[in-house]
């Protein structure tokens, strides 16, 4: 357990109270000390600062969207009967929902994380120099794709691995069409501005059951309901190849797909060198390597 | 089981066989001899004709959706501890999921079934006379609504309840406002002119699972996969007291609804009296009066 020290020192504490509760952040959305220096413009600045994403489609060409699924594929088949920690699997069959760290077990992807347009933005937002935190693919496959219920990753960031700040962000590569329809991602634009404190304590190893179904760092009802009445919802739907960038602490999901069409992304989790993990505000062993890298 | 002579007549066999097939559409769909007549006119009668449904924005107004919602929310109460079979609860908790038969236990849903605006459309498409084959209202509710799969309503009528040809509708009314991102009806447009005879066999009483999760006359992935590259996904968004008409044989599912806005509506099917029920194509016993009346 944390003592009373670490306690005074958290500014986001979750998962302590047997209430929910709304806080109000208390942390700067863009960390450049010259925001006009781009690349991003100011109107792009400002969009991210209030709704807290933005959304760049066609980022990739159509031929580095072909490479990325290849290597997509290539990795759905060599992992099918594998046994590694870094394969989470479908919570009722033994379908491949996830694989992660593939900046360090793909050299295709590890290209993608480090590719120079994209880290010159985040780098713009975040202020400084970045690292991977955490690195995944999702096949969120045809059919049976499942829901994502609605989280802020840095509550799980936070409370797990013991990110102190708000000063983190996610970029998501979509490599098949997103439509309204086939479980697109849904952001609730703004709610990066309230940490949504969560009830309940998070149980040992919870990671081995949250990667498949998340039960803990679950916001109530209530609150999520006063930030849609407030903020509304933003579904993002756009071709293959587009990406969007999210602040840590926004509110976002997303629905099952019975789709045919599968929708498949890379997910990339850029942390401050500022920011680096301390020990997990839960109080617990931090959760491994391949799902938060304390190495930068 | 049918003798040969029932199966020769069986125009639409499915769960029959152990591979999915798909089959022309053997009925017309339009059946009025002056569809001129009204009244939809012209544009209106090929749309569904071409696409197998019709969408009609605020065909209620404010006022009935009112009177309708309360109706609603008075069975939702007086059902809470009902163990009544009209009342179908959710598969993973005692949530309520649908109420059937309220165009007969509810004098609002009564009324409403018998509405002269929507009758007279009915008809016009059916070509007949009309009465209710079944009614339901289903409680999507926020946050944990689940999807419901692809299927034909068709299929399982003449399976289950031995509907013969295809001369039937389904009319939805929507009681609160639909957004691409609560799972709205998904719709394969055009679908109504294909047949897919599903895969294996009905259990006995099938119904009380199948009310709640389908698992027989389900359509393959590979048929489904077909009709969506030459049709598409027509996803239905519009506000409360809108109404869609469907073809009893197209295509039709929705995503889980993750949101916190409800989706509730009320569901009438239509059956033309020169339709009327025979023996099921199952071979088995008809289901009970309160899914499949087989009174007109």
């Amino acid at each position: 357990m944390s003592n009373i020290k670490d306690r005074v020192m958290d500014l986001y504490p979750s998962r302590v109270n047997d209430y929910p509760e709304i806080l109000k952040r208390k942390d700067p959305v863009i960390y450049s000390k010259d925001p006009a220096a781009g690349p991003l413009d100011a109107e792009q600045i400002n969009f991210y600062q209030k709704n807290g994403y933005l959304l760049f489609e066609r980022f990739f060409s159509e031929e580095e969207v072909r490479e990325l699924r290849n290597e997509l594929k290539r990795l759905w088949d060599a992992n099918q009967d594998s046994d590694a920690k870094e394969v989470i699997r479908e919570p009722e069959s033994r379908e491949i929902r996830s694989i992660f760290a593939v900046h360090r077990n793909s050299e295709t992807y590890k290209q993608l994380s480090q590719n120079r347009r994209l880290t010159d933005i985040v780098k713009q937002i975040l202020g400084s120099d970045v690292y991977i935190h955490q690195s995944r693919i999702n096949y969120k496959k045809g059919f049976s794709g499942k829901e994502f219920y609605w989280h802020s990753d840095f509550e799980t960031w936070h409370v797990e691995d013991g990110m102190p700040r708000m000063r983190a962000l996610s970029c998501s590569i979509t490599l098949e069409d997103n439509y309204h329809f086939n479980g697109p991602l849904m952001l609730i634009p703004g709610s990066h501005q309230y940490f949504i404190s969560c009830v309940g304590k998070t149980p040992e190893n919870h990671y081995q059951q949250s990667l498949r179904r998340q039960e803990y760092g679950v916001p109530d009802q209530d609150s999520l309901t006063l930030l849609v009445k407030k903020h509304g919802i933003d579904s993002l739907t756009g071709p293959a190849g587009s990406v969007v960038l999210f602040d840590c602490n926004l509110m976002h999901g997303s629905n099952s797909n019975i789709t045919p069409l599968p929708r498949s992304n890379v997910f990339f989790v850029y942390n401050s060198v500022e920011n680096k993990l301390v020990e997990p505000f839960s109080g617990q062993a931090p959760r491994p390597e391949f799902i938060a890298s304390r190495e930068q």
